[in-house]
């Protein structure tokens, strides 16, 4: 989720325009364009957000333990509760197994992803299960915001302080999604969303939404991490959000009026990592 | 949804014991068991569905046109809400593209999903998308059902009449969720479910859930089937419900207490389709 965060620029460029079909797909849905779909409900709204974690695509089984993926799987839907400052509360999980995937690959599997589920108190709702020729994992994860309160990507304003929160362009082999930072920047932040596919590419989009452009001065480098990694390496899964306030985050630049994004007075090439290609465009 | 419907007879006969995994999932969620999840929110509870749709697994790109497939992988979640006499409200769907599906496929797909949803007020809510090297869909359904009037498997008595909504044994290109007659049962009903794998199947998991058996007398064969594909053959989705009253729908048989399923005093075996096989057990 959401669809506009995942058609990764590049994808489908040949054989569609992934711009057109999301715009398309926005007539018939007001609810494409953030992190998760926020849904009117009395005092509150839901947040409700789908990934997909998808062997050769989102993870290699020579790379991954069966814990780490059912891990990663859900904190792909966790780090989009926690970009809209939500709290979560319960998930969904959808497999199609192939014949590798056997009682003991499942067994790990559920051990990584109630891990994570039992430490930001969110509830096993449900799933389903299929096989297929690859192993394929779809999550769903329903939260909550108070009314109104959820953070958005279309609300940054010219003066607002970019920040992340934490030094990004590592890839972690289990990444923790930040629900508390979340929590803790309601009421403070104008516009915010997670880093999945580079900061390069997911400013753009915040960016986009709010109809601004940015200058950034400065980005923290995770150890052992380059500074084109930090940039434009996928699945941070840190925070990006901007503020008029002073916050105690990382700040990286600040917003401005037009619409183009600058590192140190320079363009800065919106790539970033290909969910699609599986690879950097 | 839920995982006990999703885990046909035979499923993981070899690999695992599926009712194994389910005893240890519902130790972990409460909410394992309906055809929906039921979450308690206000004076009305949410339903919660999830199901796939998977190429070679649900459907055949030989005989399934997009606009179809795209009906149908809505229509199983729609099902289920109607199974707990549900209304729906969002859809969100997770699409794994392989590289077949282009933008043709894609906007037949999105023609047939929107038909139905609209048929059926159900809103786009959003969803994700990936690639993959067969054609894979998950889709969520988000309902509602006034405060503990939800339907469920587990409240069929002694004495209570079992009942179709269709006649059966017939799959057909593009079915239809029987959201209206869900909701005209509300009230009347003791238990219901979808027919998703074949009645004697389904039945045998409505009678384990209320802890009771079945005395089937006669089945409505849909034109074109046998007997043989009336009781086993998947893939129906009429409703089976259980009342204590007359109701204007296909009796079948009643209820009773020893904890075994007949047919004109004959055992009827649980056998239906298995969709981890692709083929009836």
């Amino acid at each position: 989720m959401s669809l506009v965060k995942t058609f990764p620029a590049g994808l489908f460029s040949k054989a569609m325009n992934e711009r057109d079909l999301i715009r398309r797909l926005q007539k018939h849905s007001k609810f494409i364009g953030d992190d998760c779909a926020i849904l009117p409900n009395g005092k509150e709204d839901l947040l409700v957000t789908t990934d997909q974690f998808i062997e050769k695509v989102h993870f290699l089984r020579e790379t991954h333990s069966a814990p780490d993926i059912g891990w990663n799987a859900l904190a792909r839907g966790l780090s989009d509760i926690a970009a809209m400052g939500g709290t979560p509360r319960y998930a969904f999980v959808s497999l199609a197994l192939p014949e590798w995937a056997g009682q003991k690959f499942l067994n790990g599997f559920y051990k990584g992803f109630l891990q994570l589920a039992k430490k930001h108190n969110t509830e096993l709702g449900g799933g389903d299960l299929s096989h297929a020729d690859q192993f394929f994992c779809d999550v769903m994860v329903l939260g909550a915001a108070p009314r109104g309160k959820a953070f958005r990507r279309d609300g940054a304003k010219p003066g607002d302080y970019i920040y992340v929160s934490g030094p990004l362009g590592k890839t972690k082999k289990r990444f923790e999604p930040r629900i508390e930072t979340g929590l803790s920047l309601r009421g403070k932040v104008s516009a915010c969303m997670d880093i999945s596919d580079g900061i390069s590419l997911d400013l753009a989009r915040l960016c986009e939404a709010s109809g601004v452009g940015a200058d950034l001065t400065q980005i923290p480098v995770a150890k052992g991490a380059t500074v084109e990694e930090a940039l434009h390496r996928g699945e941070d899964y840190e925070l990006l959000f901007t503020s008029s306030r002073k916050l105690d985050y990382f700040c990286v630049g600040q917003i401005v009026q037009p619409r183009r994004v600058h590192l140190n007075g320079r363009p800065l090439e919106a790539k970033g990592y290909d969910h699609f290609a599986r690879k950097n465009t």
